[in-house]
C-alpha cells in the first residue's frame, strides 16, 4: 500500500473563489509521481477554529499532509497559531528564521516592518524550511499519524520549497514505490489526432494511457507499474513517440531532461552556437518574452500593422502572398543584421478576425538560414490570447524542427 | 450570520492533479456573491468509503453543499451509491430521467449503452435536476442540516445547471444577505508597507480588512456587512485609497470597473487618443505582449544588450548615467517615429545580476511626451521572470501615472 497524502490549502482567496487553487493540482502530480496515494484536497479560509479542526482531522487520517498558505506577516495568516493550538504546542521564536527575514528586507533596501516578526514563530518541535524565495519560511512537524509540511501559498515560493526541501525529505521518510510516468510532449497536433495516430499500438492492460491538452503543448502520458521492466518502458514509449513523429518536441521520464519548447530550442541553439533575429506580429512580443535571459535571441521587433512593418523596411507587404512577403522581410533583416537566423511571422486576418474567438487567423512563418528559407503555415482559432500564444510557440517550433532535422 | 456552504469535488483526476479544479473557484465566487459563507472545499477520489465519510461530515457541518462529479455512467462514478449508503436511502429508478438519457443518445443517432441506465437511479427523496447539456442529470436532497446539490463535473454542464436550476433554488431556500467587497489595487508598494501606510485609519470591527500580494498587483480588500451604509462604504474605501495615493491604479466594487493595470492604461490611452512606441530591455517583449490587440501600441523593440541598442540608434549608452541615455534614445525614436509618446526602459545590472534571484537590477524608465521627459527608477529583485514582469508593469505604470495626473 502506498502511503496516503492530503493537500491542505489555506486562504480566504481560495474558498471564496478569488484564486483557482493550482497549488493543489501541482503538488498532487508531484507526490503521485513519487508514489503517494493522494486521498483528499481541502481548502479552508482564514478562520482559526476551522484550521484547528481540519489539522486534527488530518493528523489521524493521513500519513502525510502538505499545507499551503497562511504563513504571511498579516493578521489573517494563522497557520502557526492554528498548529500550536491544534496539537497543544507553545510557539517559539526562531532566531535563524528571524535573521533570514531581516536579510530579505535588507537585500531590497527596505526596513522590516514589525509585523514580519511573527513569521519567525514556530510551534515547538517544528523543523524550519528555509525560504530563499520570499519572506516566509515554512516548517514541518509530525503530529499523530501524520507528517505535516507547511509552505507559503505563493506558487513560485511553494514550488521551490517543495522541490528543494520537501521532496528530498519525503523520499527519505517514506518507503515509496513510484509508478513510472513517461510524458510525450507535442505541438501542432490535437488530442483526437494523437489518439487516431497511435490507435494501432497495443497498450498492455497494466499500462495506463492518458492525454492532456494544455495551452503550451498536448501531452500523451504512459503510466507504468513500479516493477514494469525498464526495457519494456523504453520500447513502448519509443514506439508511441515514433508514431507521433515530428510534432514531438520533448519526452519526460525516459532519463532525458524534458522541459518545455523554449528549453528544447535553447538546448539546440546553444549547442549549435546560433543567433536569431525575430519579427513578431500575431505574438506581439510574446515570443521574445518566452526567451527571457537566453543570449542567442539578438533582437525582436513588433509593429502594430504589417503595412507599417513593410513601410519601415521599404518592402511591399502583399496580402495575397504573405509567404513571399515574409521571405522579403527576412532577407532585408538578414542583409542589415548580424544574426545567423532570421525568423519572420506574418498572418492573414483583420483586427476583427484576430479578436473573435470563433474565427481563425492563418500564420505564415519563415525561417531564413544559410540553407535558405524554411516555412510553415498554421490556422489558429480561439480567444486572442490563445492566438498570441500559439503564434509564439508555432514560430519557435519551426526553429526547433529545423534544428532537430539538421542535427539528425 | 450567512448560511455556510461547502464545495465538494469528486474525481481521481482532481486528487491526482491531472485536472485543476476550476469548478470549485467558479462556484465559490457565485455563491459568495449571493451571500453564502464558503467554509470549505474538499476533493476526494473515486473511493466509496471516502465519499460516504465526507458526505456524513458535511451533513452535520454545513447548511448547503454543492457537489461536482461522479455522475457518469462508468463504474468509478459512485455519487448516487455513496449518497444512498451515507444517509441510508434506497436507490430508486427515475423513469423521466431515463427517458431524457435515452433521448440524448437518440438525438445524436447513437445507441444508449446499458451502462447509462445507472444514471437514472437516485436516492429516495431526491429531486432530479434536469440536464439539457449532457447525459447525466443531477439531483438535490436535504440530509441532516445540509441541502445537497449534485451536478456533473464537466465545467460547461455544471455551469448551466448551477445558473439555471441551483441558483434560483438557493435564492428561494435561504435568507441571503450579500456582503459588499471593495478591492484597492496597487503597484510599486509591498503588503507590509501598505499595512503601515493605512495603520492610522480606524477600521470598524464589522469591516474585514485583507491583503493579497500577486505577481501583477498588491490588493487591499475591505469586506463590509450587507447592511453597511453605502456612504460609509464609499467614505472608508476612499480614505484608504487616498492614504495609499499614487500606487493605486484601480478600485473594484465602488461602482467603477476595476480591471488590471493594462485595462487602466488602455482606458486612459483610448480616452486621450494617444499612441505609443516602446523600447524594452529587461521586460524583453513582455510589455508589448501584455498589450495584445490594443491599437495604441504602435511598435516595440528589444535588443539583446543596451550596447547593441545604442549602436543601432547611434547613441552612446553611458552605464554611469542610464537616465540620460534613456532620454537620448527616447528623443531619437521620437525624431524618426510617429507615436505621441515614447517609453524607454533601461536597466543597470549585468547578465549575472539579472539571472540571480538575490541580486537587484535598477530600472530606469523614461517617458517622452509633448510636456517633456517623465521618469521613474525602481529596484527589482527576485527570479528572472519576476524581474521581467515587474519591468513590464513598472514601465506601463509610469505611463498610467502620467496620464492620471494629466487628467486630474
Amino acid at each position: 500500500m502506498n502511503p496516503t497524502l492530503e493537500i491542505f490549502s489555506q486562504g480566504e482567496e481560495v474558498v471564496t473563489g478569488q484564486t483557482v487553487d493550482t497549488n493543489a493540482a501541482w503538488l498532487s502530480e508531484q507526490v503521485v509521481t513519487m508514489g503517494f496515494t493522494v486521498t483528499r484536497h481541502t481548502a479552508v479560509g482564514d478562520k482559526l477554529n476551522d484550521l484547528i479542526a481540519l489539522l486534527r482531522e488530518i493528523s489521524v487520517r493521513a500519513d502525510c499532509c502538505i499545507c499551503t498558505g497562511g504563513l504571511g506577516p498579516t493578521s489573517d495568516d494563522l497557520t502557526s497559531d492554528a498548529v500550536a493550538k491544534a496539537f497543544d504546542l507553545p510557539l517559539e521564536f526562531d532566531n535563524i528564521a528571524f535573521e533570514q527575514i531581516k536579510r530579505f528586507f535588507t537585500l531590497r533596501n527596505r526596513t522590516m516592518p514589525e509585523s514580519n516578526r511573527k513569521q519567525a514563530m514556530f510551534p515547538k518541535g517544528a523543523e524550519r524550511i528555509d525560504n530563499a524565495w520570499g519572506t516566509a519560511p515554512g516548517f514541518s512537524l509530525q503530529a499523530g499519524r501524520c507528517w505535516f509540511a507547511f509552505v507559503p501559498g505563493v506558487p513560485t515560493e511553494m514550488r521551490h520549497l517543495f522541490l528543494e526541501s520537501i521532496q528530498p525529505t519525503l523520499a527519505s521518510r517514506f518507503v515509496l514505490r513510484p509508478n513510472k510516468l513517461v510524458t510525450i510532449k507535442t505541438l501542432g497536433i490535437g488530442e483526437s489526432a494523437i489518439q487516431q495516430c497511435i490507435g494501432a499500438i497495443e497498450i498492455p492492460p497494466q499500462v495506463q494511457l492518458g492525454f492532456r491538452a494544455g495551452s503550451d503543448d498536448v501531452q500523451t502520458k504512459l503510466l507504468f507499474p513500479h516493477d514494469y521492466p525498464e526495457a519494456a518502458v523504453n520500447s513502448l514509449a519509443s514506439k508511441v513517440a515514433a508514431e507521433l513523429g515530428d510534432p514531438v518536441f520533448a519526452i519526460d521520464g525516459l532519463g532525458q531532461v524534458g522541459g518545455d519548447l523554449v528549453f528544447t530550442v535553447d538546448q539546440l541553439m546553444t549547442a549549435g552556437k546560433h543567433t536569431l533575429a525575430v519579427v513578431e506580429t500575431a505574438s506581439q512580443g510574446l515570443l521574445a518574452a518566452k526567451c527571457i535571459g537566453l543570449p542567442w535571441l539578438l533582437e525582436t521587433r513588433f509593429e502594430q500593422s504589417q503595412q507599417r512593418l513593410g513601410q519601415k523596411l521599404a518592402i511591399d507587404v502583399n496580402a495575397d502572398d504573405l509567404m513571399a512577403s515574409a521571405q522579403a522581410i527576412a532577407a532585408e533583416i538578414d542583409k542589415t543584421g548580424d544574426a545567423d537566423f532570421v525568423l519572420v511571422q506574418l498572418y492573414a486576418g483583420d483586427k476583427q478576425t484576430f479578436h473573435d474567438k470563433d474565427q481563425a487567423i492563418i500564420l505564415y512563418n519563415t525561417l531564413l538560414t544559410r540553407d535558405g528559407f524554411h516555412q510553415t503555415t498554421h490556422s489558429v482559432v480561439g480567444p486572442i490570447k490563445r492566438k498570441q500564444n500559439q503564434a509564439a510557440l508555432l514560430a519557435l517550433d519551426l526553429l526547433r524542427r529545423y534544428l532537430q532535422h539538421k542535427e539528425l
